[in-house]
């Protein structure tokens, strides 16, 4: 079909102004890191409702025609690059938070609410949405469900997957298959939901959630403390998780060098215990009552330095030390922004292997000349580390040389090559190095029963 | 093929003594209920290892072999009943518990292992299997994987599907489907393992899993409180988790008649506070320090009585006082006894609508001549209510009429036929309650892809 047909075509669908064209595709773009290069793409779809997005989808699955789905454009495996010939639905307009339930604790919202304003709306009548990452304020909740969104807080309150109660979703072939409940335990047959979280926009999109909200905390408290042997940040971890019972609600980690980048000039930050120590270890707790909850991980962490468990400890005693603490872990845009051709990763392993693991990729990267830096921290608790490494030069024979280095201990580990991110179109070639033929085969089954044209988010993880 | 052709192939994968023909099938049952009704199956085939489960799949698709996989037999829905014609996979030798790592803690095992066992393996570790529900000393892991078994706790922990790490999985046609990894986060591609948790054996046969593990709480507080309101109901449930923070981790409900009965001679159990309430909630926290623990608790219900959110409450001030308390909650088993001809609920609903909804249920079932009782009781944190119903006579009329009553309302409700138990055999005819038609077409289309024979389970759900 021509270009001009698709859109005549389109526009029995949807209202002129919800088809981007032509010149107004110029001021579109894939990533919000690339703003300044314009979007291809045949037309970008802004549909209202569900409805729109299921005549979307029948009018591709009819004309074989692929389309790629775009939410907050935060994505960091290439799920949101285009070519010229594809559609692109985009979900910004969808944005509507339809319930906010005090009693039930759910709340209700079309697929393109930015997952900030979901927090906000939630903390408004003192509820809380545990979700917690870098690009909240401009992901989308769509966007966090397709890719199974993890960030801080997972090891207390888990990923998306289970903050998700009902899910609405457009299949391949614009059949709305809806499962919007708002309880806890449903047991009726397959958990259909379950498919659609996590395989990255390729089996359906996303229209509509409810999330289970929690009563919100009214007392956070934090520490950081300084280890040098790994294995003393497993005993901490298991101290304190014991100790707390569930109120453990953060535990982060930092490499030495990263914390040092993060604290020096002209970082505003403050390093608020000495540069001495392999690791620093972020601690957070979530309470109802400031004075007790304060009191207690202070002792906690006093009894960590009597048993020498740690080095060495510091409290933040106010807003102010709190915030600074916490930036030296999320600000990590500064990391970034001191490595010259910047590569990132995501990686899981089992918690207990992370100290020597860690250390041989170190080595391992040490001995390529093209490496200037190595920046790693994450969130321990969950066996997830990031990295981000600053190299010489960008070719794609140094770009494989670090893949192989980071990504080789993690199949005989049984780790992964996405903790959170995802695969896309950037890790595909890698997902053998975590799944088995086995399982990919599977994959490709299900994406052929779901979308046997392939016109969905085509070609991203398998 | 003839039994004896089936047998003879069978005797070339599995050891002799791995299978239990003829005579030999007399002993065996398939529910623990009904130890003295005799199974009726070609034979029951005990392999020990996923190679053999593979081979015995691989034999049965090759030739249009039905299966039915046994576990504990502790199925509610009818999921272990078995044809003349049909073979049996029986998990009991795959009992091995392979590996119990403190530091990722995690549990390793065969999805033969008796719960139970699993706990215990943990406990001696100083770890917690948060998994508790009355079968757990018959039922196998595998079992609850296959059902995504829930029980107390849930809204504390999650259902078991939040509880797994890793798993392996035969397929239908023998391919083994391994997933075994001990990470929390994994967005490497589809969380295939999702599939099988909760499909009630008809994609798979779970043949291993790694479980995640918590640190074991040193110390447990509880509380029963006497409400007349319902509203109230969901006050103190808001109130307690706000104050509680992460370690509320009961909070269970039990109508007065319900409560009446439980604590009335020949009962040895004693009532803690009057029989005079409409609702009676039980309380429990987890933690690490139990004088403070205790404090908390009992503050935080004196509260609740000054602010009369509560009518009437008594703290459990010793083990004994504890004990008394839960086995009130937890030894249902007396309702059945004292119900002719019971049936059994396990329906979700939405938490704020379950006083209304169970009140209406109640004056339609009391309109039935021939219901006797009605025992209510549940875990209300997680929307899910438990019916035992007496009646005069089982006829399938009386069934019926009582199974439209309690079901009607779930459908407008956005509730469930089951919060816990599975569709299996019996509640089939009910899926559609609250399931809608897109969903079980989806369901049947996933059923045909993983099991295009229909041998594995088959029947059950859809």
């Amino acid at each position: 079909m021509t270009e001009k047909k698709i859109i005549a075509n389109l526009k029995k669908i949807l209202n002129p102004n919800s088809i981007i064209t032509g010149n107004d595709l110029k001021q579109r773009f894939y990533h919000i890191w690339k703003m300044n290069v314009p979007l291809e793409a045949v037309a970008v779809l802004l549909p209202k409702n569900t409805k729109e997005v299921s005549k979307i989808m029948h009018f591709c699955n009819h004309n074989n025609q692929e389309i790629i789905i775009h939410g907050g454009l935060t994505n960091l495996v290439g799920g949101t690059e285009t070519k010229k010939k594809q559609l692109v639905l985009s979900l910004e307009k969808m944005n509507n938070i339809e319930d906010l339930d005090q009693e039930s604790r759910t709340i209700t919202s079309q697929s393109g609410v930015i997952i900030e304003d979901l927090i906000n709306a939630a903390s408004e009548k003192n509820l809380l949405l545990p979700l917690n990452f870098g690009a909240k304020g401009s992901a989308q909740i769509g966007g966090a469900i397709s890719t199974n969104a993890g960030g801080l807080r997972v090891f207390k309150f888990g990923m998306i997957r289970h903050m998700i109660l009902g899910l609405e979703v457009v299949l391949p072939d614009g059949t709305i298959l809806s499962s919007m409940k708002k309880i806890l335990k449903d047991n009726s047959g397959y958990d259909l939901k379950q498919l659609f979280i996590g395989s990255e926009g390729t089996l359906g999109v996303v229209t509509k959630v409810i999330l289970r909200l929690h009563e919100k905390p009214s007392s956070r408290t934090s520490a950081i403390a300084g280890i040098n042997e790994y294995s003393n940040v497993i005993k901490l971890l298991k101290y304190l998780e014991k100790e707390l019972s569930g109120a453990l609600s953060g535990f982060e980690i930092m490499w030495k060098n990263t914390y040092d980048l993060m604290t020096l000039e002209p970082s505003i930050l403050k390093a608020p215990i000495p540069k001495n120590y392999k690791y620093y270890i972020f601690i957070e707790t979530l309470g109802s009552d400031i004075q007790n909850d304060y009191q207690l991980l202070e002792n906690l962490i006093e009894n960590a330095l009597e048993k020498k468990i740690i080095e060495d400890a510091a409290m933040a005693s106010s807003d102010k030390e709190l915030n600074n603490l916490w930036q030296i872990r999320e600000d990590v845009s500064i990391l970034d922004s001191n490595s010259n051709n910047s590569q990132h990763f995501d990686i899981s392993i089992p918690i207990p292997k992370i100290g020597e693991i860690i250390d041989s990729i170190c080595i391992e990267l040490n001995k390529l000349q093209f490496v200037e830096k190595i920046f790693i921290f994450g969130h321990v608790a969950d066996g997830n580390i990031h990295f981000i490494i600053g190299k010489k030069n960008n070719s794609i024979e140094s770009i494989e040389k670090i893949n192989k280095i980071v990504y080789s201990p993690l199949k005989e580990n049984n780790g992964s090559i996405s903790a959170e991110h995802g695969i896309g179109l950037h890790k595909k070639k890698y997902l053998k190095t975590t799944r088995n033929d086995e399982e990919i085969k599977l994959m490709k089954k299900l994406k052929k029963l779901f979308d046997p044209k392939m016109i969905l988010n085509p070609k991203r993880i398998i």
